[in-house]
């Protein structure tokens, strides 16, 4: 297998935009080759994550529209879906391409309009990937992780502040992050007191619904030279499932997919944990960042809550996690969001993250399916 | 890049099932396990082609959910969205996680449940590919096929009988297809004399809605003994990409994707269209499996139709197409197809086509997305 190295990233405001996909898309797609030091006018091939697309604005097909948007023909294209997981299911895809040998140029991206609808129907798009009988009994996403939640806190006994601090945490980060759709920081008190969603969850311990889109592009990491002076290697990636049906589960304060694809990461990347100095996990819901902060091996089973009480992941902590203010408070366009997540691995790597800039050489990208159905993870480090 | 060999296959029976595709999908995947000669109790990866199961059925996510059906966690796993051209894309990315090196072993899988809307309904949900402005103009797939039909035989000469000849042959084929959608033979007057759909195309000219599913197993060609007696060595996959909008393309009777996938097919096999012994193209419309023989190379531009009537596209011709009867009789339910391509030419290079069999040692798949909006294209030989 060749190194494959992440070249340039582009992406659009996360927010409210409306419109089409597509367009958003394209944007993330032009910004990407634009961050390229030299002129990318063709592609080898262009891979889309997106979920739903069809449910939220009744359109298929939209690799080959954006192909087109970007004058990318006759590149071959194609959109991955994987739910929340698609953007680096689509990573993943890309990757393997390049280090197949198959392809040289590879534009990775990922994308969803999610405001085209009302919340109600939001919810009944994103719960479409849960298991129908366990939908049927009346949870969806939110209330499986207020179940964690609360089994969580039982078994660790872990106040009810620590997910609210991580809350107060990646809004302080999206506060100093130009594309994040909250850029506001909020108060401990803020977070405690907002409407409750899924006891003992709160509207602030969840991401809201978002538009936007980002981009990365891939190449042979021995012709990063060709289009940027601070190439990023791709050091591991991995996949892995859990069972579809969460209530089969063995334990419901544990993400299995997470921990799985993590171990294969860091075999792959021939480095553990402790190495690395930056990370995005996939906080749809506060409890969940805890619980992978736990799952990745930052901290030790049941001590993630103390580490997020602690200050350990803010931006002067040990261990920054979500710098980029996470799908909490940047939002969470569910195809968008593991491209995302390496974007700002990249930008951490490349030292263009401004005011939330933290000292790294190796960073990592936690990009979480459903309810932990399935989990993709990669390792990223600064090139030479 | 490692040689990478198709070593099983498996697929349900087309026609109307209803239910959930993830049902279909987990039936073909559990016989294309079962047709390997040795136990597979674990795959490295498994990529579902499907197009739209959140339109058609509100379920999305469903790769995670048939890894569990099939047990086959924690196994990454990731559906892909290539409209009609799912399945083939999903191949093409399998492929390359297993010629790179990162997987041993890759379920590939495709399928779609569609009977369980309206017509009018699954009409819609098609088009959903296509460009917003032309479809708001009233045009929808089987209307670019009378298009190009009309083109076509202005062009060329065409008489209207050609393209009927295609749905007899296919149809013919589908007979010896035990699991075909139509396994009746019909008579040229009978496709003739069929309901107009779009001026010149009837009722027999275009493929029918249809569920199913089907799956192949992928590893390195030399593992491949470890599975099958018969391995079938990938030669080439490529896929290409046209304009989004059809009406930018500058030539209606073509299909440039086809021909561009093509192209790099041959390029990368290092074989030409006249060493091609058997060949499934995508005929949504009979006069599409007509252009696609010209494209690939089989026939001169604009003697395709010349071929159609002659009976060289059919068991007993010198270049047999559609020998599954194609998705004209076999049934097209859209994401399975590309996978089913595969399969069928498997199938007739391991010498196990039954009533259908040609003598052939080296096969094609055409795979199209949308209107010719992309194609995918595999080549395939009979292992030594």
């Amino acid at each position: 297998m060749r190194d494959v190295a992440v070249v340039a990233y582009g992406l659009t405001k996360f927010g409210k935009h409306g419109g089409s996909v597509v367009d958003l898309l394209s944007e993330a797609g032009y910004r990407a080759l634009q961050d390229a030091t030299s002129s990318v006018s063709e592609v080898d091939a262009l891979l889309v994550g997106n979920m739903s697309s069809g449910e939220f604005e009744g359109r298929s097909g939209i690799a080959n529209a954006v192909v087109s948007e970007l004058a990318l023909e006759p590149a071959f294209a194609s959109k991955v879906e994987n739910t929340s997981g698609s953007g680096g299911a689509a990573f993943l895809l890309g990757w393997s391409g390049v280090a197949s040998g198959f392809y040289d140029l590879v534009l990775v991206m990922g994308g969803e309009v999610m405001t085209v609808v009302s919340r109600e129907e939001a919810t009944d798009i994103i719960a479409s990937l849960t298991h129908p009988v366990e939908y049927a009994q009346g949870i969806s996403l939110p209330g499986y992780a207020g179940l964690m939640a609360r089994a969580y806190q039982h078994r660790y006994d872990a106040p009810r502040e620590a997910m609210a601090h991580v809350a107060v945490k990646n809004h302080y980060n999206g506060a100093r992050n130009p594309n994040a759709q909250f850029q506001k920081e909020i108060t401990l008190e803020k977070a405690l007191e907002s409407p409750m969603i899924a006891d003992p969850l709160r509207l602030y311990d969840f991401c809201p619904i978002t538009d936007g889109a980002a981009a990365v592009l891939l190449c042979p990491y021995e012709a990063a030279d060709s289009y940027t002076e601070k190439p990023v290697l791709v050091r591991g990636v991995a996949g892995a499932t859990d069972t579809h049906v969460v209530h089969e589960r063995e334990d419901l304060t544990a993400m299995r997919a997470v921990r799985v694809a993590a171990e294969r990461a860091y075999a792959m990347g021939g480095l553990g944990p402790e190495q690395v100095d930056v990370a995005e996990v996939h906080d749809m819901a506060t409890i969940l960042e805890i619980v992978q902060t736990e799952e990745l091996g930052f901290f030790r089973r049941g001590e993630g809550w103390k580490a997020a009480m602690e200050g350990a992941t803010s931006l002067e902590g040990l261990k920054p996690v979500n710098t980029s203010g996470g799908l909490k408070a940047k939002g969470h366009p569910l195809g968008a969001t593991g491209v995302a997540q390496v974007a700002e691995v990249t930008a951490q790597l490349q030292g263009r993250a401004g005011a939330r800039q933290v000292s790294a050489s190796k960073g990592l990208a936690c990009n979480v399916a459903g309810f932990g159905n399935s989990a993709i993870i990669t390792l990223l480090e600064a090139g030479e």
